[in-house]
């Protein structure tokens, strides 16, 4: 008989404990979770950046990556997004009570794998166990704290006219692997999601001594929806041109066949950044020294025309608004 | 036609960011969330603790409190037993499709109250949404940072032999009320939950000179969970007298009718202390000062025989061991 997730997995009496002292524990073996206490303590100094993301993803594994190494780099993005280096991060799972034992192993031995890679430590966490039928299998919150290192000052709202606007690699890798292992379909060649921790790229970028205005990853609602917000919060119009846009073939067939429009799919491994003119073309050399920018590339320019608008340069020469993301095009993609 | 929440409004686009900025962004309004970067950043410097939590109690409304107030006092009262100011905290969402935005409001609001009363501030947030019948109604999450002033030593495993152990005041209050608005029950006095932030009453203390060896609310599992916590943790027996636990009669009857036992029940406003044995008495005149300590009581002691195990000695005069809480007694009770 296959072990399964029950109740009183999550009851924070006995079974808890044991699950806990078991699997977590041994796993994230560190000075401050073995202590078992309500809160972690650690030291820490400066500018603090402090981040939280739930995951929901549907299905809980797919190809390039699964619910646990999402639930790691999306914090450590977010973090790393702020110009942060991320230190301690906390895991929270809600189970649906009948999750196979084996699959929480794997996933916590994936957010294990994650948290080393960006060198995180997981100090904290909560299990919760809800009824069958009340969630479907597993639900994970991961919150995290991170660093900010002396004069950086990143922020979404400090684009200037005249600056450049950069993709760290190609777009609509993650929604596109998701929704093809949700609905069972099958390319020609496979689709991985790019689920990666950008920490390492954000601090070459950072050491780069390129000004970097604002950072962000655009996970849901997409590049276009992370440009918009740029646009919005700096005050400024943001134009793009589509033929630099890096999209892999096959992505770019998968949403021709399925109706959607890669600006708008969710990426879990992409940044855009916003540089000073004069830094980017050294920009791009440093990010394509990095595993996870190889493909970086200059997309667009910050204008002080149609402000809070991002319009985009089509490959026929006509020019098109790129709206944030209205409606919903893939649910429960991260 | 009532509003309800659409998965749209988790989908990253215009219709979260229209949630946001119009339902949750003026409400908690401070300079860390206005900015609507990823993370929020700010300043700390010294022993910081770390927390966090998800909700997922059902009903989403009870007696004394809803799930939001929960998820502000649950993670507020985490930091405090490990002695730490909390000062700023997260606030992650996954909303099942179709809940009343009247529902969502009515608990933001339920938020902003309880950060205001216990004095922390709501920097970040997340909110996903989930097709119909993949969660039920709302889970919460919420992380949180404190500041551990200098001197302060608390954890579960400071407890030695000789130490009083003190309960802040009547236990079972919080289940109880959960569990009879979720089942109709009705008791000829009402149960209210106890669900309430601890971190005035433990600065005041703390304030009290009164050495303090380990702090834990007892919510899921109960007293009898925590009290085993601190026997396994510190390497020592606890020996706690039933006459000297403070339950509520009403709370006593409602447990005999549902057969449990209120050592086990879920508390969301109380704390157990284990102190310096020649404090414990100017410790619960500083405690009943405070509203959230009205009731409080030395219980027990800390004793150097049944290393790991707590023992009852009963109201007939008879003794036994009160083990952690085996199995699941109410699931989603907090």
């Amino acid at each position: 008989m296959e072990d399964k997730i029950l109740l009183a997995h999550g009851s924070g009496g006995k079974l808890s404990h044991d699950l806990v002292k078991q699997n977590f524990v041994p796993l994230f073996d560190n000075t401050f979770l073995n202590k078992l206490d309500d809160s972690a303590v650690f030291e820490l100094k400066g500018r603090l950046a402090f981040t939280t993301d739930s995951y929901v993803v549907n299905p809980i594994f797919f190809p390039g990556g699964d619910i646990g190494k999402l639930a790691v780099c999306g914090t450590v993005n977010d973090l790393s997004m702020s110009g942060a280096v991320p230190k301690y991060m906390s895991i929270a799972l809600i189970i649906e009570e009948g999750l196979p034992m084996s699959d929480l192993k794997r996933i916590i031995g994936s957010i294990k794998k994650a948290a080393q890679e960006a060198g995180v430590k997981v100090v904290t966490g909560d299990t919760k166990v809800v009824n069958k039928g009340s969630a479907d299998k597993l639900f994970i919150n991961s919150a995290g704290v991170g660093v900010i290192p002396p004069g950086v000052e990143i922020s979404g709202s400090n684009a200037r006219a005249g600056d450049k606007v950069i993709l760290s690699g190609s777009i609509g890798d993650h929604g596109i692997a998701v929704i093809s292992q949700r609905e069972g379909l099958q390319f020609s060649s496979s689709v991985k999601s790019d689920c990666s921790p950008l920490n390492k790229l954000v601090a070459e970028m950072l050491d780069s001594g390129v000004e970097i205005r604002c950072l962000r990853d655009p996970t849901r609602g997409g590049l276009a929806s992370t440009l918009n917000e740029f646009a919005e919060s700096s005050r400024v119009g943001i134009r793009i041109e589509e033929a630099n846009l890096p999209v892999h073939e096959v992505v770019q067939a998968a949403c021709e066949l399925l109706g959607f429009d890669p600006l708008y799919v969710a990426n879990e491994g992409k940044l855009a950044a916003v540089v000073a003119a004069n830094g980017a073309e050294k920009m791009i050399e440093v990010m394509r020294r990095n595993k996870y920018g190889k493909e970086a590339a200059i997309i667009g320019e910050v204008v002080s025309e149609h402000l809070g608008r991002v319009v985009m340069k089509t490959r026929m020469g006509a020019s098109r608004i790129v709206d944030m993301l209205v409606g919903e095009q893939l649910p429960r993609i991260c």
